[in-house]
């Protein structure tokens, strides 16, 4: 630590990285979802929580059971890619913390707690782990498009029935068309969202 | 893109990387808080929302406003960090939406829908962006230490009182002591979380 990264690899995880929406006919190994998974765990969550649960819908089987649940923006995108990733969160994570974070009695700090703790408390360490997921799948050379449009109750039960899970979104994996994309949209500068103090 | 970046690169940013509670007397640039958040705001969120919103508590002055709002575990690696970051999303992102995604009316999706539906949507896309904070962090050559344990309504008070801005999570700034770092907490394996179908 200490030295920032090489410039290379900047680009790779943020300067040159953009959301794809077109994607090259070129498939996505499993060991590659495999690997972006190693990385993703790695990522900190709030007493080591580790909500965020993860179904890569690869096989044209399951591309159909996902695309009517899309909204129709996402549909043509979701169905050319070769992987769509699910990531979801477990509305029961407190079941694992007596292995996860060993050294305190951490289950009970949530057993029995309302819902809209727990579920924020998922949402918030859960989505942690689903940019984690974003960038480590970018630092492993694959590209990505994130979405948010989609029916979650309908995803839930296709692809999460019988589980504490909940879907948090979605995620399209493979290597993007470079000649299909769109300028940047405008971000915000350092003053008008930072302050030092 | 195509290729993992290099290992040292994957070592930086997620393999050796650690949460730190012990810091080193050294202290962190202003401009390497802004080159934070340049990177920051590269990553994706669902219609180029970019609602997080970042105070850098660095003066003596702005941290004993923060101490006495966190947890007592929370305190003292404050004290010692040389920054903590509050990091926050604007409840109102929505009415940034004509510039940051001109080419659809996004702002009429989110404008007047009830809480709920904008607290997490806020706070799924904040936490996103809280997650590339950390990692564009680690990879500017930091090290980081992430909490969830303060006073939320009294650190939104403090430091952003007045505005639509909610506080979500801290996270110390410095360079970490490795000596203090105890072995890293276990974390799940692909098959306990994940499924490729």
């Amino acid at each position: 630590m200490g030295r920032p990264i090489v410039a290379e690899c900047l680009d790779q995880i943020f300067l040159k990285a953009r959301t794809h929406t077109k994607w090259q006919d070129r498939p996505v190994a499993d060991d590659l979802l495999r690997r972006i998974i190693d990385l993703t765990v790695l990522g900190p969550t709030s007493a080591n929580q580790s909500p965020a649960r993860f179904v890569f819908v690869k096989s044209p089987e399951a591309k159909l059971r996902l695309i009517p649940l899309l909204s129709e923006g996402n549909r043509a995108k979701t169905l050319a890619a070769p992987v769509c990733a699910i990531i979801g969160y477990d509305m029961k994570f407190y079941d694992h913390l007596p292995r996860l974070f060993p050294h305190e009695n951490a289950k009970a700090w949530f057993e029995g707690k309302g819902a809209s703790v727990l579920e924020t408390t998922a949402l918030r360490n859960g989505t942690l782990q689903g940019a984690y997921f974003i960038i480590a799948a970018r630092a492993l050379g694959l590209d990505t498009g994130p979405m948010s449009g989609f029916d979650q109750a309908g995803v839930d039960l296709e692809f999460f029935g019988g589980t504490p899970v909940k879907s948090n979104f979605l995620c399209n994996l493979g290597y993007g068309d470079p000649a299909a994309l769109r300028p940047r949209l405008p971000r915000f500068v350092f003053d008008e969202i930072s302050a030092i103090v």
